[in-house]
């Protein structure tokens, strides 16, 4: 099974601006493609921004919207999947909701997974959005399977520990990760990525933007806690590959799984 | 509040020979007494050594065993509390059996708590101990929970959360970690003591003993992943503080424990 090289977009884009962003978009799509890439992530709120206020409402759109549509094709123009977080409206009883959501569109355009946050951060996140309920959303991509989590959700071991025993190869995981806490960065992403025998790709927002600043060091850790990729602190295209064959010898090589005791982590659940 | 001056004993001392490891123990616990500090900490099977191969049986103690009493009699002669591993002997029904254990003595020589490893790490192990099955163990000492795992256990997010949960303000860990696993000492455990927002002492052995080589890199790491004191790969005691007044306000401000969703980690406990 040949990896999947996966290029990861640390931008802010342009806060506000759907259009731009859409425009910013396809042209690293275009660069991705061209290094071979299969799977194009982008950061938390990236089609729309992050620090966008009470715009929240209005810039909300269904999975399935213009914007989606819009990813559709680029996606499709270019023959690589993309995954992209942007505020989601709900539909019927719940389009009065909003949520922080990440989407994932096969190289085909075919819209695979929609992962909406369960952990909001903060006040700014807990005032605008409805938290998701569902823990665990996948997708098979190039002889993977594909998790999503967004920022703050990558924190929790709980999370990542369910993605794990529900098969995911390589957590993806859109993030709008601000100072002071880049030890997240830099040293939680991979250890959660040796903990649970996975890829993680954690994909940042960068630079000053309203009342955050962002801390870039996007990465992709592999299995061994290493990151196979890592950005600085500025916008940036970085590109690594995620390995199945190296995955399974890690995962051969490290049995957390085989050796946990779910009998004695009851109080977790309560 | 004032802080818990913790020390570190890294050291294999004479593996084999429980004599000369009590006589290694009580010029350290004078040592660190005289330093100020209210606790030493020695390593994973430090009252017989680690590599002692079929000698587990003969060596194995009872909880309140000889060498229980000679160390009761240590803490109690220098003031300190002393936590120290050893193969514990079942009693009663239960004598044939012997556990990985841990046994922590105030300093006036009471036994305050005893855990018996849960995570048994690979055939060495899982050959000669029999798994505990009390996930967490806990003591009170100078104001702080204390709380106690060894080795493998705390490379289980699981584990830890658990004790936080269970409101442990320091997590003690002897351990004998050993090449190639070093980034467990240097990444995972200041990761741990992040996330789930307590100190973790992480207490190692050195250098080569039986078919292992232990890396040393002990240390204590607080709330904010920082490590306050770190060993390098030799005999080392190294000395750092666990401040309650930082706990609290490293808690306040990272919330992890208070944002879980508990109702959305079910699949960890099946």
């Amino acid at each position: 099974m040949p990896p999947l090289r996966t290029a990861l977009l640390q931008s802010s884009g342009t806060p506000g601006d759907i259009v731009k962003n859409l425009e910013i978009l396809d042209a690293h799509a275009a660069r991705a493609a061209a290094a071979g890439a299969g799977l194009l992530i982008c950061p938390e709120m990236f089609l729309t921004g992050y620090a966008i206020g009470d715009a929240v409402p209005r810039l909300a759109e269904t999975a399935d919207g213009a914007s989606a549509q819009a990813v559709a094709e680029i996606a499709a123009r270019h023959g690589i999947a993309v995954l992209y977080g942007y505020p989601e409206r709900g539909t019927g009883a719940d389009a009065e909701r909003v949520y922080n959501a990440a989407q994932l569109v096969g190289a085909d355009g075919t819209r695979l997974a929609n992962y909406r946050k369960t952990h909001l951060f903060g006040c700014f996140e807990q005032e605008r959005f409805t938290p998701g309920d569902e823990p665990v959303v996948q997708a098979e991509l190039g002889g993977l399977r594909i998790g999503l989590l967004i920022c703050y959700d990558v924190e929790f071991p709980e999370n990542v520990r369910a993605h794990a025993l529900a098969g995911t190869d390589l957590l993806v995981v859109p993030t709008a990760q601000m100072h002071p806490f880049q030890f997240v960065a830099e040293k939680l992403v991979p250890v959660r990525a040796f903990e649970s025998q996975m890829y993680v790709a954690y994909v940042n927002r960068t630079g000053p933007e309203g009342e955050f600043d962002f801390v870039g060091l996007s990465c992709l850790a592999g299995p061994d806690g290493i990151a196979r990729a890592r950005a600085g602190h500025g916008e940036e295209l970085v590109i690594g590959d995620a390995d199945p064959d190296f995955l399974a010898a890690s995962r051969a090589a490290n049995p957390y799984l085989r050796d946990r005791r779910p009998g004695l982590y009851a109080s977790l659940a309560r």
